[in-house]
């Protein structure tokens, strides 16, 4: 979203505050050269009861359709963006998404046909406010008249258009920030045409923070005196000093607080100087000047108004009740992102969908990608550079690195009965359900934190979930799997007890495979050296730095059921520095270093 | 901040976007009741080059001056508040303070003598932008012509105002937000004269996401047509809109998102309706728009821009030499309070000035309260109650607990040598450091993060920061303190390593009192039940929900300072259940379940 910088030539050009409408309209002033137009014949009734009788749609394509018509994808763009989402060539201007979208790259054009449509109210060749109202004689413009339009209404346009190219189903429909409304909304209106909807730095609906932002920014523009309820293009004047505004604080949004400090305070004192009727005090205040007078070069204050409105207006609910509701007839495999300084559209929102998707029992992937970029990571590319690995695997990119499973990961799959579903709890790089997909299971959910696993196991073709079993499993609901596996991970929780009641109510059976700390070897240590006890593999660590968070025994955690009112159902112990099972009756507590243990309430 | 709400009966008042300056200037249209004026002949001195010819303070006054005059107490506004901090009687209009200032309130009137000035460049009272120039004939009102001012200015006329009080030396100077900005300006430029600075919910400079919503709000006041570059008061019209939009972008930063959520999110698409020119779709924007031209009414938009950009230029350093530069002369005590959730001051600016006062070896506590509310906290009442006790301690209402000394730490007092300087990590409700003054030490300073235990080691008189060990010690400089006592904290703490680093850094000799987990009890225990060990006191936690986050022995503690290169210069063991000392010959890490090590760089 502000991803050109002083760098750009334009920061030198010293812009007026009004311009005129009739020799500079904003489709003639910024040709999109790639774009094709299509417009479709009215009337066009939108969703909150206005009609528009006709509506041009311009798009760029890249890559080809093939002949089944399976290969195409839909690209939506955030508020300001336009359908010029990457390089036609190389000569071409460079694209918003650029490090995504061309040959070879994650969005691959020599494979997929991809669509990016300007949208609905905007003012890059899409009808919009400042279009001329079709039979209109003599021409006038929208502008007040456009209709107050929605997310739904900006996709019925893109399923008119996708219609118009014989293209019933896409094979993906993603975007950022609104862009990700759009990939939401196509699911939910058109479950059968989305097989993955792909939703970046997005939310179910606006924080009412954000909401009292865009609020501000139409206020700006709409009590600027040459913004004349949106009549202004037969004006000299236009309201460009209202949405200059409403661009600069949209700017400090994008950017998280950390991100602005690296960015402006080299200067803070020092800021460049430029003919603006803005205050330059600041390198802050000089940059916000710049890219606030910029984009009244590009863009419509009434598109302004017109989409930040739909945004405001999107409201898939705000408990996990009614996302469950909205998203209960979806039909696709998604992939959320979210990236973790994005105080806009933050995580916790994110999260709240996924939540829903979950309970839902919709296969869904989800990362907390973590950056210091804000909102606009999302553009930015050493973060793009973080999740496009998750947009290749979701697009079947997939390897599966060959990882041979553990003597407890074995065990635990002969504990699983055949066609079951299972959530693996910190599934690391999904080589255990990996091995249960092969072996034909297929309800399988994967949590993980670490983000290079995460990648790996959604690499797999699983679906896994960025989260921090601390929180407990909120995700899920009550009696969702067969079985709830956590195998190798019980140590790393701080919160044990609220994690058992989690996975008792999730899970008809419970799984959890962990190291026992009263295995022999550590005894001895302890008693003989007087130290906190070391022994080799999941043991060989030092009191002052070690991983782990908590140090049971296996009697211990048979304690911990039984107070709790859980049955051991089966119980497998090994002794793996000898490679051998240990017998419940010789003894495992002592003899055993690993237990694996089948748990349900009693 | 934004202390009133729907409930306030100027929600029902239709107000027009202009009103005539003639019949209704900010001064006469708000007469503050209880308000004194003094005049200041001048010409007065400004420091970026500007002089004024003389200046007007309004202030108001609560309690009375005592005899020597020592009991006075300065308080400082914010940005939009005034000098009418509290009520003088029952039916007085409510203060922005009065939770705080009264007769056996936190500032105790019935103990002193409370002085609250509205700030140069205000608009209620003293002389600001919308003043009548001096001499000028015809009158003139300032305008644009008022001259640039700084904290520095606006404290400067409270010394002279402190002067014609034959005030020499405050008690304390009090503020939150910009008012915190005042008493730490007043605390550097008259050193002889603050005797206790509190600055709450402050900063040392703003960040740059502050100063871009300060640029913009400017923005939106200069550019309205009605601001006739500051030359309004003549005119009919004055730049309302404009001021109003500033107002609500204030009004979204001083809240919290998880407060906005709480407050607007009930009636999120049922917003009130009233004559305004402000969008009300969502109840946010209903908010915003009533606050935004309710601030018309009291408010002048030059005193806006200048105050805010005094705000904005303020500027004590970045980098903790730069801080420690403008700190240097401070001879108070200080007190610093910041907000978990205000995000317009973040903690972390807070702890800024913490850490170069800290390691100036001034005095000063710190507390990050825990709350909800944003930056506007520090104006709440049930955050206000929560530091409430703080400024009590400050302003000398000690209380001291009686609670005896444990073994470990009377063998800690033994080991500390008289008049050196201590840091307590982990201090608790600071009994030992406590003991260590009553016995004549005096530069001591602990280190907690526990709320309550704060606030009762602040109620006996200590100097105590709020503080995650884990961060290691960057709050301290090299060889700062004779002793750093870690005491009964070592099993609480993750990152050992950097820790003991940190204290080897920070002390000539480092203390570390510790519980003994290879104690005889505990190794019976574990290898008798193969069990997690427990025992009596500190060793009596289930394996589950214990809150030590390491386990050592004293074999381990010695054998890390070994690896580390620290040597031991003196020990002391105690067995605590039967209330005697081992000797070190006799086993201690068997028979000792608490060690006391005196520690230092070999």
């Amino acid at each position: 979203m502000c991803n050109d910088d002083f760098t750009n030539p334009l920061f030198l050009i010293n812009m007026s505050s009004s311009r005129n409408a009739s020799t500079d309209d904003f489709r003639s002033a910024a040709p999109l050269r790639h774009a094709k137009e299509i417009q479709f014949a009215g009337p066009i009734e939108l969703e909150l009861g206005g009609q528009l009788e006709s509506v041009t749609c311009a798009y760029e394509t890249w890559g080809s359709l093939n002949k089944d018509r399976s290969n195409a994808i839909l690209v939506c763009h955030a508020i300001s963006g336009d359908s010029h989402a990457a390089k036609h060539d190389a000569d071409d201007d460079p694209g918003w998404w650029d490090r995504l979208i061309g040959p070879g790259k994650p969005i691959d054009t020599n494979r997929f046909f991809v669509i990016c449509p300007n949208v609905l109210g905007g003012c890059r060749g899409t009808t919009g406010p400042s279009d001329v109202i079709p039979g209109s004689n003599p021409p006038q413009r929208y502008g007040a008249q456009f209709p107050r339009i929605t997310i739904g209404d900006i996709v019925m346009i893109q399923r008119l258009l996708a219609d118009s190219l014989g293209i019933e189903a896409f094979r993906a429909v993603i975007g950022g920030s609104l862009g990700g409304h759009q990939a939401m909304i196509w699911s939910i209106r058109y479950p059968q045409s989305v097989q993955t909807c792909i939703a970046i730095a997005t939310s179910p609906r606006l924080t009412n923070q954000a909401l009292g932002f865009d609020v501000v920014a139409r206020n700006a523009i709409q009590t600027d005196p040459n913004f004349c309820d949106g009549q202004y293009y037969d004006s000299d004047l236009r309201p460009d000093t209202g949405l200059a505004i409403a661009r600069m604080l949209g700017h400090i949004t994008y950017l998280s607080s950390q991100a602005m400090e690296a960015k402006f305070d080299p200067d803070r004192h020092d800021p460049r100087q430029f003919a603006s009727i803005f205050e330059q005090r600041f390198s802050v205040g000089s940059y916000l000047a710049h890219q606030g007078e910029k984009f009244t070069t590009r863009f419509d204050a009434n598109s302004y108004v017109a989409i930040s409105m739909a945004m405001d207006l999107l409201d898939l609910g705000s408990s996990r009740l009614q996302l469950m509701e909205s998203f209960d007839d979806l039909r696709c495999d998604c992939l959320i992102i979210s990236f973790s300084s994005d105080w806009l559209f933050p995580p916790r929102q994110s999260q709240d969908i996924v939540e829903a998707l979950s309970a839902l029992g919709k296969p869904v992937t989800y990362a907390e990608i973590t950056t210091d970029a804000g909102h606009d990571a999302f553009l930015i590319d050493k973060d793009i550079d973080q999740y496009a690995g998750l947009i290749e695997a979701k697009l079947g990119t997939l390897s599966d690195p060959d990882s041979p499973l553990t003597l407890a990961e074995e065990a635990i799959l002969e504990m699983v009965s055949p066609d079951s579903s299972v959530l693996d709890l910190g599934c690391g790089d999904g080589r255990l359900l990996s091995a249960l997909a092969a072996r034909g299971h297929n309800r399988l959910v994967g949590v993980e934190v670490a983000q290079d696993d995460l990648v790996r196991a959604a690499k797999r073709g699983l679906n896994v979930i960025d989260y921090d079993l601390n929180q407990g499993l909120p995700a899920f609901i009550d009696g969702q799997f067969d079985y709830v596996v956590l195998s190798g991970t019980l140590q790393a929780v701080a919160n044990i007890e609220s994690l058992f009641d989690e996975m008792m109510r999730v899970g008809k059976h419970t799984i959890v495979s962990f190291p026992n700390f009263a295995y022999r070897a550590l005894r001895e240590d302890y008693v003989m050296r007087g130290r906190s006890p070391k022994a080799n593999g999941a043991f060989n660590f030092d009191w002052f730095n070690t991983p782990n968070r908590r140090f049971p025994s296996i009697a211990d955690v048979c304690d911990l059921c039984d107070q709790k009112g859980i049955a051991i159902k089966s119980e497998i112990y090994f002794d793996s520095e000898s490679n051998r099972r240990v017998s419940a009756i010789d003894d495992p507590n002592l003899n055993a270093d690993t237990a694996i243990l089948l748990l349900s309430p009693t």
